[in-house]
């Protein structure tokens, strides 16, 4: 009895492996057939808790139309207004053939002094990119922020702004100059689900983060949104970020903390390694909050704050690769171990990358094979009887080989998880990085494939 | 206990019910799938007149047999022998995380007289790549080699290997040591095709081509065959090629020529950006053509072998692509006017490899603002201004903006060939590079989505 028992419950065992084995291949199955089906209407890794209630913040004021600039039904231009006395910083596509309003906010801000008079103002669209529109797209710059400028009593020096959604056409200034006066009408301090939401392209959900840190007594807010990643045709992978603090801070201090914070945070992101040409991340500050103005970095203060506008930004930025393309896998790659930062970096990306590391994951497929292909590609010092590889706490490959105690099935219940991480130590250094993706899916070919008309 | 086996055999009966249930269902979906998806039995883009009539090589012989690496009903181990006399030359995959066969193919070849007097032999097996498999990976390298050497009479450093298929798996040397002798017995001049299918994995056809030239009145012949990015789960997207002539050449010179002419070929193509831990080119040549011995690239009778042997390489590098997972466009992607072929080269590869541009091929997008950004994004300097765009004949963009003459009819019309090219003037200066590529679609993301069981 105690045998038959045994044998049973062995056959139970192996029937269990084979349920969840079919139901897992069904699925897969399933997926193939409504690959051609729309996608998702809001991205399965969409934060559940909605767009953030981002308090108001002094000396700042939010307002969006619908300019008809391509959309119908829904606002298309936002405009953001900074107080006099606000100071602002950016950082800018590396992209050789950036789009007019980037090269427009470059110079702009290369002219602004340290602490502007007046005050300052940002107007973004969505449905045309205004790149590769050759020298009518300047004029086109130009026409939209010198009518703002006029219209709210600003130098145009003082007026920046982006333009995302379809390349190469023109951008007729007028739909946009029109709407200008309902815009500035619309102006209001607590408006920021509004403003994110007339900056998305393809964006499946609004994405705004904000925090708050007590600097000296006083509470001081930071509070953003962003745009990401909806590249479907014939938009580009245009990332867009705007966050303002009423932070009393010297403008050369928030340049360095922003270029610094984009690194590990817009810069560590990638969905499909394509670069825009008109991204754009801009904070703004309005020295409302009463802290004593932050001068450097290193005192406690400034660290402080460093630290929670490095919060916002990597929460939009991750949020823009929740929204990817066919995301359904919130990928962390994770290396340490390296001889440098930078070969660190290299073998994150790498992975990150890799369309067959990505596919992999797509299919839960825990094919560590493929990492150990894309540390050997990146051009980083590796050597492979130290490398070891985790996925989430599992210890997978190591020693040149896979690990004694991996299991396939161990690997594969992992790789069921919506949020992944991918760990690799080179056992060579300290060099470090980390790299935020998504899984390549059938749904990004169908966005991405689909013919424009 | 009687309890116990009870609501044993009730849960075993259900479980079975289920896993009936399951395989139906999956039965029904895969339909529904193929239906919908079917992967072509050859690549669309297979050459239309079948592997080539390649004429026998004195002092080479070649056979293949059946070992059951992995594959079953098929020949999955190739020998080629080459006759006293005959040199060697090889170029392997950068990766840091190289294959054992690649690492003893490296040391063997270092350490290989220029002159080898006794002969030399190639073995290949398919369907395991023995890649990451720790230091057991070389004692399988030297098993196998060192019974084929011993068998054959050969010296162990004249005998050179390469395996392709699952990454982390033990290779058994036994299954390949226990067909030697049939490896061996069945040597014949003409098996070229027999060697061309052993060696496959995935790939959806055999890959071979030829030339033949006059040295100084002798024919010299050129042959070899290869396997590409066939890179269905588990295996990588490991590119092997073979080639042999009867030409007298000597080694550093047959070496350099090699080296300077994958750049052209096997360097210049590029299906996902991946690279495998087992890439391998070998060319072999026996010496028996008659032709006065060529001793430098730069005489005559140099510059004509060199060119056909650039030929046979890059025949078969573009077949690699016409075989991409799912490709159903071939595309070369042709840039000149670069500050240097360097920068050249980047944006080629910038364009080649981008996601982006590549789902826009396979939906026959002439979407000619993903090539602005992807020359954007290459890192190679750029004036928009300069730039020129073309798609085959067609002026698309010029002057940072979208020519006058240009209709998006006519583009559309073009990206419906099965062939494409895709130009790009930087009007810079002289730097110029070409890279062929294939487009990404749905059917890449089946084939490498897949879960390996």
């Amino acid at each position: 009895m105690a045998h038959a028992d045994d044998a049973l419950s062995a056959e139970n065992a192996r029937l269990k492996t084979r349920v969840r084995k079919l139901k897992k291949k069904l699925k897969k199955a399933r997926a193939s057939v409504s690959a051609q089906n729309p996608g998702p209407a809001v991205s399965p890794l969409a934060p559940k808790s909605g767009f953030p209630a981002i308090p108001t913040i002094a000396g700042l004021r939010l307002s969006a139309v619908s300019a008809g600039v391509k959309y119908q039904g829904r606002d298309d231009v936002m405009l953001a207004e900074l107080a006099p006395g606000s100071v602002i910083s950016g950082v800018f596509t590396r992209s050789s053939t950036r789009s007019a309003p980037v090269l427009d906010c470059e110079a702009k801000l290369t002219a602004l002094p340290s602490v502007p008079e007046a005050g300052l103002a940002i107007i973004v669209n969505a449905g045309n990119s205004n790149a590769f529109t050759g020298h009518a797209g300047q004029q086109t710059v130009d026409d939209i922020t010198g009518a703002l400028a006029n219209l709210m009593d600003l130098p145009q020096g003082h007026v920046f702004s982006a333009s995302t959604g379809v390349i190469g056409e023109p951008l007729p200034p007028q739909k946009i100059t029109d709407a200008l006066t309902d815009l500035r009408d619309g102006l209001a301090p607590e408006r920021w689900a509004v403003a994110a939401r007339a900056i998305m392209t393809t964006d499946t959900f609004a994405k705004g983060a904000w925090a708050e840190v007590d600097l000296d007594g006083h509470p001081v807010r930071i509070g953003g949104f962003a745009k990401g990643s909806g590249m479907i045709a014939p938009d580009m992978a245009t990332m867009l970020a705007y966050i303002f603090t009423d932070a009393a801070i010297v403008q050369p201090v928030l340049q360095d903390m922003l270029a610094a914070g984009v690194q590990t945070s817009f810069n560590a992101v990638t969905v499909d390694s394509d670069t825009s040409t008109s991204d754009t991340v801009m904070v703004g500050a309005t020295g409302r909050a009463g802290n004593a103005p932050i001068t450097s970095a290193d005192s406690e203060a400034g660290g402080t704050f460093a630290a929670a506008l490095q919060g916002v930004l990597q929460d939009l930025a991750l949020q823009i690769v929740r929204d990817g393309e066919g995301a359904t896998k919130l990928v962390e790659v994770r290396v340490t171990g390296a001889e440098t930062d930078a070969d660190a970096d290299k073998v994150a990306r790498a992975i990150a990358n890799s369309p067959l590391v990505k596919t992999a994951i797509a299919g839960e497929d825990p094919n560590w094979g493929r990492v150990v292909m894309a540390v050997g590609k990146s051009g980083a010092v590796a050597d492979r009887d130290r490398l070891s590889i985790r996925f989430g706490d599992i210890l997978v490959a190591e020693k040149g080989w896979v690990a004694a105690g991996y299991t396939e099935d161990a690997g594969a219940a992992y790789m069921r998880n919506q949020e992944l991480v991918i760990a690799v130590d080179m056992g060579l250094g300290a060099g470090r990085a980390t790299v935020w993706t998504c899984d390549l899916t059938h749904q990004y070919i169908t966005i991405n494939a689909d013919y424009r008309s």
